[in-house]
């Protein structure tokens, strides 16, 4: 197919300002309707579908579209990507130099999630938005985005788990609704800045494990975890934050692959959330739909293959087998009319709102332009987010590092990630402005004689002589290594999750010759039990995949000139934990026929670190309290029971909320808690992110050990001073999920826990009869 | 150490052609007695051994060696590959032009292993040892050579099977002797002409498997299973051969790492085999030592290990370790003087059978020159060895192929392989003078329009539509795909052995348009069921990794040019069988606890195609006779038995042997068997390959299915004609292995097997008591 398209863009390449939109003023369209913008959505679409012979229709299913030259509709490529700035695809089109030859590269998901701050991850958002409607300004992008990632990131192993906001599902919620707003322009605008696409819907989370596979995998979930876990961050994606598009999965879900599964895309997407705005639309994860027919051997013959995705829901495929296999099908009369023309109706009502047949005037968003790219306020927030998300794992003291004025100080930096470049970006990224590495950060400081050390050599020795050499001179050694996209990557799960032996081997050397050593974990999370317990590192920081800016900000967090406030957003779990929990088994509660020990923070109790854990340069205290309610007490050992608290009555909950501004129960306000945080240090200031988890022996066993229902980052509090952080809870904070997958409210004993480790804990109860906040649509009982 | 070793070379640099041997005229070791060319080999090396201090003996155990400047001893690399070929590695440099720019590049081994021919196998190291020579004459080479590798092959997942010879046990001793004879000229010669490296011993086989990897696997290997199978090619190659070195591996075995296992090295190798001529040594693999310290924390400290490695018989480290751990080991009393004095004596006695310290006129080799590399001999036979090795899988008669000469014949090459050219070297290459892809072969035929269509893009479509229609507009279509190093390498198992599902689904859409379609399956084996049950593919060939002349050879076996007699040398396993036995089992038997189904024609019987294969273009009968006794009748069935044949008596088969021709039991003569072979065709002439098993239920049980013990390739069979092979047999081709590891002669009734599948059977009778052909040494008993 990409052959075939070269053919038609050469064709019009031409013009090259003129085959951007389609001439709603002289082109063939000009008298449809499609180009009328006071016309509904619904009615430009349908007259467009109308003036499309079968076969054109045929011919636009893929995502690389030949468009339909005869009527004036261009070449359109559906696929671009922009998972942390403007990202190389099939859509984008970086120019070799000058204007639109870079676009800014933010931290990699994983990172900026660890800064617990939804504003920072619209804000990261707005600029890719922004960025990407410069690029389509000038023929250099699509509208479409195949972004974010959302799969819940379960499992260590998984090698995409850097591309999402991390395992907890209230998390994921959080940034993803932060994100889809920045991404779009707003929470379903008139006019679309651009359209994100969560995926991958739903169940994926492993690329390859022994014989299993992304393309193969049958992921078998119950529905209560379905419901609970896996579905959540979609939830918000489509029903509250009304994404545009939805990329169904590769893999099958009990049987059933996912981009040919009514369920999935009928009765939950689009029936029980409601998802059927105006040219909100599904696309395959690339042949997706090949995959039905091998290796899901889900029908015998391709034409049924193809009428099944298509007849489910799935509008749009990502590959070419929609176009070749669809003619046949709908000539076997294995879909109707109805069908083609309702997918052709969602794809072009969503270049519709797009503005995609309206004039520039329509938005503001014709207007942007190069200088409105990688903008020093877009620069300076790359750094910001890389900032604020590193975490601070381990200090002695040794940090913040300060170094004297009056002579040189030799600082060996050593490893992997020493000198990163465009490893900082991880994947699906673009073409930078800058890449500055914690080498070239380093070596923008006064006084600092830098001397590069290079990578281990493992599972070789290679240059440890070298490397020995260099730490023996140094006054100071950073060691920056940890995960790259070598190690975990698409199509590349991990296998082990501890460090390598021979790394330890050569780590324990260079930190035993007797210098202060300062350690950089970079990529994913690795067990650090050996660099915890290493008395001779003075202070381990985890910085993830940071960006373009990636090495200042690791620098400055190292200097204070930042202060470190990230928090881990997954469990770092121990290494034999890959033995105990099959990467396919994807069951999140403990089990003990199957071994599983459990999944998260939720079920799991044996991390290294814990979810939400990070350390600052500075103590702080908190105190909690409901608005309106007596005041708990603060300290680092408090987490015993605060005695009962208040009592709520379950019916009244449900009844007091105003449905007219929340249309579903799950969404309405509880309560609100105040935590009044406090720099008990003497000399920093420093953020600090207020986390709340509620815990309790309530509803279905097993309970869990706690869920994150609420977060707030502080900024800068000062030493001696305090903050003050409100967490909103909702009746979907105190829900748990029964084994029909319904959200349900069940009377008990609630705490609320404030901090990882916890620091306060505020009791209640919920009285009165359980009540059902969710009812959840059950999957067809099996043929 | 790679940049230590660079300033030695940089020092050394400037007189070039002085700085390949030492100087024994006016060299500064002119006056030592290792310069004494009359002198007897130890009384050389102990001469040299008592000039260095013992500083200088540690900087030598490593392989980038920095000789010793003060004594004329220049650096020194030990590491050079030629696995089929002088190849890239530290101790190899290849011009970038001109002379010595390129060497031949023949199969990988698992090709020429397909041949069955040993005398092929001699004629190609002895190209391999010509050009290594020429190239050292000209400082571009050491002489120490890192091949071969002859663990054997039991487990299709592993990455590294490509570079043996297979799965046989008897296949790689008599491939691995013919080998050897040709690297190093001949059995024991007074001066090697190189030395070669049989590895890894022992007991290695997987490079990763979950969390399992070469580093840190411990392989459980039982003494009968060691002795009868993973030892095997090693006592040929040390024992018979007389191998120069042999390489420690990276694996444990029962326990103990193997370099520091002294039950390894020094009681089954050097007291059982009495592998202890002057110069012979043990390298280990690349920081194989470093592995003993960590992953397979054998010992608690660096200098533990090492010292454990030394003492064990580990005389060189490829790696840093020795150099940097051995002098604090000796401080610290964990060796005596004796133990690093014989280290070092065995490595330079090593370069003194080499003729390092010889003059020119000391051997023929001196004056090997550019003109003795790449010669068209050379190519011819990198062609012929592919020809021989190739295997006709499956024909319905569409081969060997013949083209209209009065008008053109399109033909869409179409696949991953179709234009494949270093991917035809598969691993450990060198840089060829030519890489004739199939592509290419194809397009020198006259009146052919070779239409080349590309990979398959899996698991993507990509291409797809045009590969379709490629295919649409050819008469014919060859379709040439299979495995590469992305798929299979060092440090990377498949975990999978079939056909990727896509690419059976585009495969069988080529193949249904109508058109003859030919199949070219290369790397190693896949369970082809799909393609051999696919009435539209007409034939299919297993062309492994061909080498440079690998498209020539294809081409010539499709037009037959060259008629096809290759035989698998390994077993064809269903896909299925992945999921039957654990990479990590190292158990051959079938064991019914496990799961495992057996491992190896000797144990497994339900292969797809079964070790020892092949088709040709013609049809074959066979007729076989002990040497004086009565002919058994052939035929394609006559599988049953022939009688019970003649007897043997045990005790006097053994008394008979003459000892002073056979310095061990197993190889005295038993038997010899003459194999009439008759081209039962009517047109085309072939080469034939007579395979020849023993099988019987007598000795330990359980009893194999049975064992290769003999093949002869005959020549270019014309129609119609007949030719005798002779199978040789041995007493140890009778012998089995007791769970102690000792080969014994059972009695009992015993079948000779001949072809596959079986065309003939001779039966005969051992009487008498057993007896003990070789006692094998016992391990420790564990502590």
């Amino acid at each position: 197919m990409a052959m075939i398209a070269l053919g038609f863009f050469a064709l019009l390449a031409a013009p090259a300002a003129a085959d951007l939109f389609p001439d709603c003023v002289h082109g063939p369209l000009s008298n449809n309707t499609v180009c009328n913008t006071n016309a509904s959505v619904a009615d430009r679409a349908k007259a467009l579908v109308a003036a499309l012979t079968n076969e054109e229709k045929f011919n636009l299913t893929g995502n690389t579209s030949p468009g339909v030259p005869r009527l004036g509709l261009y070449s359109y490529q559906w696929w671009q990507e922009a998972l942390h700035g403007v990202a190389s695809s099939p859509g984008v089109n970086f120019s070799t130099s000058g204007d639109f030859s870079h676009a800014t590269s933010f931290p990699q998901p994983i990172l900026m999630s660890a800064a617990f701050d939804d504003a920072l991850i619209n804000a990261v958002a707005t600029v890719v938005s922004t960025e990407a409607r410069a690029f389509n300004n000038v023929n250099r992008s699509g509208l479409d985005f195949w972004t974010p990632n959302i799969n819940p990131y379960k499992d260590p192993r998984w090698g995409r788990g850097q591309e999402t906001p991390g395992e907890d599902t209230f998390h994921l919620k959080s940034y993803v609704a932060a994100l889809i707003d920045g991404l779009q322009g707003g929470l379903n605008p008139p006019i679309k800045k651009v359209i994100a696409t969560c995926k991958h819907f739903v169940a994926y989370d492993l690329e390859d494990w022994i014989t299993t596979d992304r393309y193969n995998f049958d992921a078998i979930v119950s529905t209560q975890d379905l419901a609970e876990y896996y579905m959540q961050p979609f939830q918000t994606c489509a029903r509250d934050a009304r994404v545009g598009s939805i990329m169904c999965s590769y893999n099958a879900m009990n049987g059933v692959p996912t981009c040919a599964d009514p369920y999935i895309l009928q009765t939950v997407l689009r029936e029980h959330w409601n998802w059927t705005d105006d040219g909100q639309y599904v696309t395959s994860d690339c042949d997706a739909i090949q995959n039905i027919y091998a290796p899901h051997y889900y029908e015998p013959t391709r034409e049924q293959a193809v009428a099944d995705a298509l007849t489910a829901g799935t509008d749009l495929n990502c590959g070419t087998y929609y176009q070749t296999h669809l003619p046949a099908a709908f000539s076997e009369g294995l879909f109707n009319q109805t069908v083609i023309d309702q997918t052709i109706t969602r794809l072009y009502s969503a270049l519709i709102k797009l503005g995609y047949f309206d004039p520039p005037s329509a938005t503001p968003y014709r207007s942007l332009n190069w200088s409105d790219v990688s903008t020093p306020a877009a620069e300076a927030l790359a750094l910001k987010a890389a900032e604020e998300g590193i975490v601070l794992l381990k200090n002695d003291g040794l940090l913040p590092l300060s170094f004297p004025t009056d002579k040189n100080t030799t600082v060996a930096i050593i490893g992997g990630w020493a000198n990163a470049t465009t490893t900082m970006q991880g994947n699906y990224f673009g073409i930078a402005p800058y890449l500055h590495s914690p080498l070239y950060a380093l070596q923008q400081l006064p006084n600092i004689n830098a001397v590069y050390g290079g990578g281990f050599g493992v599972p070789t020795t290679d240059g440890w002589d070298e490397l020995l050499g260099a730490a023996g001179e140094a006054d100071l050694i950073i060691i920056a290594d940890g995960l790259t996209t070598s190690d975990e990557s698409e199509s590349n799960d991990r296998y082990t999750i501890g460090w390598q032996p021979a790394a330890i081997d050569i780590i324990n050397q260079l930190s035993g010759m007797g210098k202060p050593t300062v350690f950089l974990q970079m990529g994913d999370q690795l067990d650090n039990t050996p660099l915890l317990n290493n008395p001779n590192i003075s202070a381990l920081i985890w910085g993830g995949y940071p960006g373009m800016a990636g090495g200042d900000a690791l620098i400055n967090i190292l200097t204070g000139k930042a202060a470190p406030a990230g928090r881990l957003p997954v469990t770092q779990y121990p290494a034999d934990y890959v033995n105990q929990v099959n990467m396919t088994d994807m069951e999140l509660r403990p089990n003990a026929t199957s071994g599983n020990p459990g999944r998260t923070y939720k079920w799991y109790n044996n991390a290294v670190l814990p979810f939400g854990y990070g350390l600052h340069y500075t103590n702080f205290s908190v105190a909690a309290s409901a608005q309106g309610q007596a005041q708990t007490q603060s300290g680092p050992s408090s987490n015993s029971s605060q005695g009962q608290g208040t009592s709520y009555n379950i019916s009244s909950l449900v009844s007091s909320c105003d449905r007219s501004q929340y249309a579903y129960l799950d969404l309405c306000p509880f309560e609100s808690f105040n935590v009044n945080v406090t720099n008990t240090g003497s000399k920093l200031a420093s953020d600090f992110v207020a986390l709340g988890f509620i815990s309790g022996s309530y509803g279905p066993q097993p309970y869990p050990i706690k869920q994150l229902v609420a977060y707030q980052r502080l900024f800068n509090i000062s030493a001696g001073a305090s903050a003050t952080a409100t967490l909103n809870l909702t009746l979907g904070s105190l829900a748990r999920h029964d084994e029909n997958g319904n959200a349900v409210l069940y009377p008990g004993d609630y705490g609320l826990l404030i901090d990882v480790p916890t620091q306060a804990v505020l009791n209640f109860t919920l009285t009165g009869s359980q009540a059902v906040l969710d009812e959840w649509p059950q999957p067809p009982t099996k043929g």
